[in-house]
């Protein structure tokens, strides 16, 4: 059957000024990261978290399952394979760095049983193939393009890595029999994919075979989201299907569904040029960002639908703020910011980066969260009342977020630098070694534990814009420069530095975010601190900080420096009530990084103290 | 068949001082309210909340279902004789002031049809009557000896209010009944009730007739409750059938049934003398009102199971607190200090009566609130968690609440004065005169609106004990006196005056109690404040007041002043985040009683104010 778009029916706004397709990012296998911070995030991502996430998910028999037989050890899951591909995609991308046969042979283990067991037709879902292959594509929340999408990228990944292209050969025919039945003859049982992903995965795949059909494809899957008579729903914003993209002005429903979406459809307006589309991707982002993101960069802070609450609603203690939501948070900003040059991109990617993707994974390497807390009170575990979980997990039923750190940590270097015929765009900050294509960059700097930078350039005549982190109110760039868009103009110089002052700063938050009232979280730099029980003791929902106080720093077991200042808490008391004073104890208060929480036993934790 | 008591295993602890049967308590029908706030109130529930709630039941048919007929108009319900005994009971409070032949009649009518439908038994339940016949006292749950208990205290109020005592027989002979079922054939489907009411009511029974049998009956139930193999189940605490009550020394479970447990264990542990159940009383007392209680007098946080919740946890948007649990807690601490000299039983009634209890009821004395939450923010009225209604309602579908104002207004100075050979205690303060057997005392005061009483008392020579309540750290009284137990000791004396200086007061909440960590109630007198949004704006939560601050009272329109004071805001901002500081626009802080929040339309209310 064929489908009806309802609508073209534009927003009327104003269409906002776009970069289209003149902007190109620089991949992050052309950077190495050679030290520092993320040298250690990436050596624990290699050597513990994708051979932990990999065991865990043997162990869960999510690798066996790739057989697609019955077995009376487990049930295959619709999603599985969108674990066993993330996980894939991650060990690739780390395989890009420096092959490793032990590493290779599961993947191509891996590969040849997807390979094997695809229908004639190229389908390959290892929960259908096996339990009930008559009934594929008959049910849209069922996962199946989801899970196509992230084998898309897997495939897509591993080719890159190793020139093998088995993989890649499999997901294009897989992605041609996606294309016949949904597009074509539009003979499947729904029209649009209930958790986007594949979307973003097909301009991937465009993009790696230049076959220009997987971007029609994408754009139709993008054009049609609510926006035709069978999925568009009245209130169903859940998966997205209420309105048409392009009339899209809020980030509403389940927030790893709504960005992944918003990646594709950022990906399609860059692509074709849509002024319209990425005017609705910029409202999307502005709402998800102004109104609706924790100050971790974690968004989605409703549990149960796992989705975006209405304007600052961001409850701390019920924070539900998803890991895998801040990754698809960083990703659709990694987008934008090749959109439009505008700092605030870079800077939501960066504040998701260091606070509500990092307290996804533990110190270790090992263990994972779901959701990410912006307070713990272990005093109130077992009221009847939901409260976020208070300790990381090696596994989960629904293991998404695991590897998607396996996967992001890796690549995180994708985007740091854009750039066009005049201009290259530095967007982060790390110590290391970018070469593409000519250009080079060289950063100096013990980022994010200090602000000082050096730039060593080859930019091929262009012109170099640095992003002056939002954070940051005091800086200096050792050559002239012009401040625009949130990026510091620099002519083209073979070597400069700049210094961005990192005081420690109490942030708050806007007087509509109820929850946060009469409180502030510590900041350095990018990274948001919290206070841990552990530290500090109980109550801490009752710890003062002065926030024109004194704050040292001194060394920490997590990667960065741990703040001391003078906490002030009311004294205990016997009594439920008692006339107010302003008599407080005082204590030593020690805060870490937040993205450090939770790696030292069970204990309370605040982000949010109370300012004096 | 017969049940095993399973264990009389007394907890080991101190036990306290009692005062075995010889404190007695005056009733309200020897004390005239003669003006001022309570008349007020009064005078309100005579002309507005009786006919109101009377309107409300008979439209949804409630007093129809007494005929015992089923109907296609109606569904009869387990607990709609409930509802109709407590209007009963209320309305009989209101003619035993002055009789009143309309409300008379109605009454009349309504025994009529209980005396003509009870069965050869004298059971009646107009639900299992009319519905279900051959399955009464089958399950624990549905509320028939709830049910019982209120029809039994209606029968008492109307023969005390009007001689009548065709009621107050019919009763008898259903409490003979049950006393057979229950007691001495131990025939019925299970032991005690699943929800606690009848208990007392059987001693008020006893009290009424003198027939010991009652008084034996409801100390069966009390020695039975979560004492015997059918029932007793560890953890389940919601009907406080975990542990027998001389072992109890927390308040657990769904608020009312506990308080109203407590009520008929009081009563017992009173007149047998019962010093193990009475510590077991004083500790449940202690932890509900020490460590789970709101600063309101409300009690029961957790809502679905409207139960207490762990030591601490009162959420204030969230607070559950019905209005039934408050009153229940007020009848549980006005049988407390006829056991024990000690003022925090009256200060607690106190504290329930001016907030929790009288939030309950709107100033038109029409609508009414079943949950009485500390805090309103409409602007996250629309999310998916929950949070407590914010505006009263005419009637519910369990419509509790509503008839438990009926008949505790009319009844309040019931808990005002107790007597023992020595000594008369004068716990409650109200313009008024009581005659009682020859002792008379005549209270001359403003009270609450102002803390100064005068009494002219004859008190047939005993000594006279004046609550000096907990609230107040600043009194003079124009006699010699000796504090004991938080009573002023005066030598008999004809006349007096106490002050009892009410300046506006900040209180603060113990550290455990996250939800008011750096927040104050202001509060003068026994009387809570809050702000509400239709004077002070929205983001309430965000409101700072200067606990050292100037308040002014001012004249308002619910019976108390208002108070002013300065309050202080951050400032509106586009930003979602940003660096903290301590510019603060000032704002006029209009406060008014919490008890009349939700009287101007639907509005933002805070009790819990941030300190400055």
């Amino acid at each position: 059957m064929k489908r009806i778009l309802i609508s073209l029916i534009i927003a009327a706004c104003a269409v906002p000024a776009m970069c289209a397709g003149t902007v190109k990012s620089i991949p992050f296998s052309s950077v190495d990261i050679t030290d520092g911070f993320w040298k250690t995030k990436q050596e624990m991502l290699k050597t513990k978290t994708v051979p932990a996430v990999y065991d865990r998910f043997s162990e869960t028999y999510r690798f066996e399952a790739l057989k697609c037989e019955l077995s009376d050890k487990f049930d295959h899951h619709i999603f599985w394979d969108s674990d066993v591909a993330k996980w894939m995609e991650g060990a690739a991308y780390v395989l890009q760095k420096e092959r490793d046969p032990k590493l290779e042979k599961i993947i191509d283990d891996s590969v040849a049983q997807i390979v094997k067991n695809a229908d004639e037709n190229g389908y390959f879902n290892s929960c259908y193939l096996t339990k009930d292959p008559q009934h594929k594509f008959t049910n849209r929340n069922n996962h199946e393009l989801y899970c196509a999408g992230h084998l898309i990228e897997a495939a897509i990944a591993y080719k890159n890595a190793t020139g093998k292209d088995e993989f890649l050969k499999a997901m294009c025919r897989y992605a041609d029999y996606i294309e016949k039945v949904f597009k074509i003859e539009q003979s499947a049982a729904f029209v649009t994919p209930g958790h986007p992903e594949l979307e973003l995965a097909l301009v991937k795949l465009y993009n790696a075979t230049g076959e220009k059909r997987y971007l029609k494809l994408a754009e139709f899957f993008i054009d049609m989201h609510g926006n035709n008579d069978a999925e568009r729903s009245a209130g169903a914003n859940y998966n997205q299907d209420d309105m048409p993209l392009k009339e899209r002005s809020t980030a509403e429903g389940h927030a790893v569904r709504a960005m992944y979406l918003m990646c594709g459809a950022a990906d399609v307006a860059r692509l074709r040029g849509d002024k319209e589309l990425f005017a609705a991707c910029k409202r999307v982002f502005d709402n998800a960002t102004e109104k609706r993101m924790y100050v971790t960069g974690g968004i989605g802070s409703i549990s149960g639908s796992e989705a975006f609450g209405i304007d600052y609603y961001l409850p701390s203690r019920d924070a539900y703020a998803e890991t895998c939501a801040a990754i698809a948070l960083a990703l659709f900003a990694g987008r934008m910011q090749a959109m439009e040059i505008d700092s605030k991109y870079a800077d939501v990617f960066e504040r998701a980066l260091y606070n509500g993707i990092l307290s996804g994974v533990s110190m270790d390497g090992e263990s994972f969260f779901y959701e990410n807390p912006l307070a713990i009170d272990l005093a109130f575990g077992d009221d009847n009342r939901r409260h976020a979980a208070t300790q990381r997990s090696k596994v989960f039923g629904c293991s998404c977020c695991p590897p998607n750190i396996v996967r992001f940590i890796p690549s995180v270097a994708d985007y740091m630098y854009t750039y066009d015929d005049d201009t290259l765009y530095i967007h982060q900050f790390m110590n290391s070694e970018m070469n593409f294509e000519g250009i080079s960059v060289k950063q100096t700097t013990e980022y994010p534990a200090d602000g000082k930078i050096k730039f060593v350039c080859d930019t091929k005549g262009r012109k170099i814009a640095v992003r002056i982190p939002g954070w940051c109110r005091d800086y200096t760039v050792s050559v002239p420069y012009e401040l625009k868009n949130g990026y510091a103009y620099i002519d083209n110089t073979k070597e400069f530095t700049v210094n961005f002052k990192m005081p420690v700063t109490a942030v708050k938050a806007n007087v509509n975010v109820h929850d946060c009232a009469g409180r502030v979280a510590v900041t350095r730099g990018p990274v948001v601190y919290c206070a841990e029980g552990v530290d500090n003791g109980k109550n801490l929902s009752n710890v003062r900080v002065n926030i024109k106080g004194s704050f040292k720093t001194e060394p920490s077991e997590f990667l960065l420096p741990a703040i001391k200042t003078t906490g002030y808490k009311d004294p205990d008391s016997d009594s439920l009530y008692m006339p107010a004073d302003k008599k407080y104890e005082k204590m030593t208060l020690t805060l870490i990084p937040y993205y450090a929480f939770a790696n030292r036993g069970e204990t309370d934790m605040n982000v949010w103290l109370l300012a004096k």
